[in-house]
């Protein structure tokens, strides 16, 4: 068998959230999926490690805002790779309460929003399907593209987190072709390559002459992250 | 609500196939996508009125097979918009038998193949969601590019097969900018636009002026299927 068969199916990118005694719980996934048109149905896939995840449960709702390729990678970042019980991740990102749940949706940021009722869960080891009614859904930027999971991946160079169902611990992480002074990041994977650089940053810039203020552009960590690779 | 903000979830294209008794049997799903990483498990999404639904339930096994965008919109055609219970849709289609469960698989059309054990089934009204535990996978075109329904909608202009959890009844088909004169395929909803032309078909030829032999692109039924829009 080979493991990364399983990487040729197609995924987008998603914000999965929801709100527990006022405070809103967020984190990104790559399958959300159309059920039933009669009624709208949706199911969503999360690891049970998340924060997220067993905030659901308890709410009995969630919310999911479909990612443009227009995302800044710091969404990504600070939902993705970082963890709802260390930080407040709606700290420095706009975002508006769903009408009919209260839950956190990303209005500006995201191009579709929808707000759904946990009609059943799911159990499949590592990961819960919730399959949730749609109560309300809109179009927020009718002309952006969805982000694909492949876009992320090729485009963003981002690489799984390690919670995502298609994660595999060995996998390489988007390494370039060219071949200058590599350093990876080591929270999400995100290799920085001095003969390509980075967004802002011209190519044969040396990672050691990158501002002390310089985050990784996948997940939003610092310089001290990175390692350098031999 | 607006239904088609559901469509910006993003989706592959994908056939579905099983074997009972020896006959093969198959059908074009969008929705499959990996659950879960150790043990590899992936599922499915099916309409319960598609033939190869009743025989996955009765064989126990199925098999998926990745399309690529190079995939022959005749594949689509036979798959996605006819039945097995009317015709053998495998007589002019290349496929082998998988070596674990013995599914049919397109390992020259497709460009990954998977054969799965059915563990779990869950029952979402029009669909059923067919959880299998990845008993082999195979990459046979590692430079294939996945078909995104995205792709199969916009460049090859495909509409939704009616039992596709996406379909919206009074869904806009894929209606070209450009207004000549304009068919549209009673089956699947493909417009001919004389303006444009099709595969090659030069633009400027008239609807009545294509050969008697002439099939839609998308789901391979002749011209008599064809209604002319006013």
């Amino acid at each position: 068998m080979d493991p990364f068969a399983l990487h040729k199916l197609s995924y987008g990118l998603y914000l999965l959230t929801t709100s527990a005694e006022g405070t809103p719980f967020g984190c990104i996934i790559n399958t959300a999926f159309q059920i039933t048109s009669k009624p709208p149905q949706i199911a969503v896939s999360c690891n049970r490690e998340n924060f997220t995840h067993d905030k659901i449960l308890s709410s009995g709702f969630f919310g999911v805002t479909v990612l443009p390729e227009s995302t800044d990678s710091s969404v990504i970042g600070t939902f993705g790779y970082q963890s709802g019980r260390d930080i407040d991740k709606f700290e420095y990102i706009p975002y508006s309460k769903g009408k009919e749940t209260g839950v956190p949706l990303l209005d500006i940021v995201g191009m579709t929003t929808m707000e759904c009722r946990v009609i059943n869960t799911v159990e499949v080891g590592t990961h819960t399907i919730f399959i949730g009614e749609v109560l309300d859904a809109v179009i927020t930027q009718p002309e952006a593209k969805e982000m694909t999971y492949r876009y992320y991946h090729e485009v963003l160079k981002g690489a799984a987190p390690k919670n995502a169902p298609t994660y595999i611990a060995e996998e390489p992480a988007a390494e370039p072709a060219a071949k200058g002074e590599l350093w990876k990041c080591s929270v999400c994977g995100y290799i920085y390559d001095s003969s390509v650089g980075a967004e802002d940053v011209p190519a044969g810039t040396l990672f050691e002459s990158l501002p002390d203020d310089w985050k990784c552009p996948v997940c939003g960590v610092g310089k001290e992250m990175f390692n350098k690779q031999e």
